[in-house]
């Protein structure tokens, strides 16, 4: 059994119930859409249209709860510590399973998740700031309109990560290793270029300091999906809740270049 | 106006009515299969589980007919030079434009096609047998069975050809470059380690000369996604007829490492 299937099988017994960062290293972490059927096929086009924001890692078909590709013995219905229910796009409320609400009419969406990216940085000494001040990363509404599919549309959500100016060219490197999980920024150093009026505001998440000798870079952020999915209103939809990912059994390091 | 527009341009006014390798060189060409609207969550993840073989380039919802991301100004009701029509799984015609046959229901998958990587082989200086002897590339049915998706299943098709030993790893190495349109090979050396009995009988395509001291080399294939739809027998399927392929706007060197 491997360090992932340990984690979720932690997670399926009620054992942990907290954040999963942290939780087996090097297994990657992703964020999680469930969607009736009937929205399945646009929104898989969504993904596929606007890969940078919404990496598909697997998608299980209606009412299959087992990623074939990235955690075959997992259970989507409870490998997640938290999840949230929304209803024609208003959250409802958050569970610990969704095993009550399960149906073979639900479709599940695996996406990719920036904890893989961060870890690179991290482990090239290029520190991140919202893990340093124990915050949630900073995410903006911007100007870059996603490609629409079917019933889904809306503004690509970014988040944002001051890297010192000499680091900035390095940063960009690692992360394009890993387009899987939002690739190379979107975006470095302008922020009203991108639509962006006061970056001291993030639209989600927390604000950090950034220091003098520092660039903000922003990365395509995986909520861009989920708003897009609450934009659509539909009569129901679940999600991880943040920071509550799913964890696969595929290592980090496998996902460069994929 | 650029050389695959001007392409389909032609084609689309029945100025060109035959196979497409030579035109517009250096712009990608594509598999093209149209499916009815309730195949098409399934076809779509069958080839999101076997990139090798469905590579997806673009994707047009039901009753569109501009590719979006590959060729914005295309239209894939006319501009092949000759479809296929199959109902239930039978072959049961060939026609020059589709627009008679079009509706709301149909849904386009563009998928990568092999000149791409045989083009850059070439240039590399590696000769491509089946080119050379003017046939068709030499396909065939193996052991390896394809990731299965909702209705869609079936045995990976690959395409055969022979590369001089001393070059097999250079072959590798380009190929792998463009992983959109089937990548790397899946099999160098021995046939029937992939299941293939007779190597002068393939199952679809023309036998190649292979000469001494030269090795077979399989590549994942377009047909398998062809293959897994006939075996479903929907009421309507069409594709392009083969080497009458959709020719797009995207450069063949745009598709290195996506």
């Amino acid at each position: 059994m491997n360090a992932g299937e340990l984690a979720r099988e932690e997670i399926r017994k009620k054992m942990w119930q907290g954040p999963t960062p942290g939780l087996a290293p090097g297994y990657t972490q992703a964020n999680v859409v469930i969607l009736p059927k009937q929205y399945a096929f646009d929104f898989f086009l969504f993904c596929q249209r606007n890969p940078k924001s919404c990496p598909i890692l697997d998608v299980c078909e209606g009412g299959q709860y087992r990623p074939l590709l990235t955690a075959p013995t997992g259970d989507v219905r409870r490998d997640i510590p938290k999840y949230r229910i929304y209803k024609a796009g208003i959250l409802q409320e958050e569970v610990g399973d969704i095993v009550d609400l399960w149906s073979e009419d639900l479709v599940t969406f695996l996406l990719g998740c920036s904890f893989t990216f961060e870890k690179a940085l991290m482990e090239a000494g290029i520190s991140i700031r919202h893990i340093d001040e124990e915050k949630n990363v900073p995410m903006f509404i911007t100007n870059i309109e996603s490609k629409p599919a079917g019933v889904f549309s809306g503004p690509m959500v970014v988040s944002m990560r001051p890297i010192p100016a000499e680091l900035v060219d390095q940063a960009i490197e690692i992360t394009g290793r890993y387009p899987k999980v939002h690739g190379a920024p979107v975006h470095v150093g302008n922020p009203e270029e991108i639509g962006i009026v006061d970056i001291s505001h993030p639209d989600f998440g927390d604000a950090v300091t950034i220091k003098p000798g520092e660039v903000p870079v922003f990365w395509a952020c995986g909520v861009t999906p989920q708003a897009a999915v609450m934009r659509t209103k539909p009569e129901i939809a679940i999600t991880h809740s943040p920071g509550h990912m799913f964890i696969t059994d595929i290592k980090d390091e496998e996902l460069t270049g994929l």
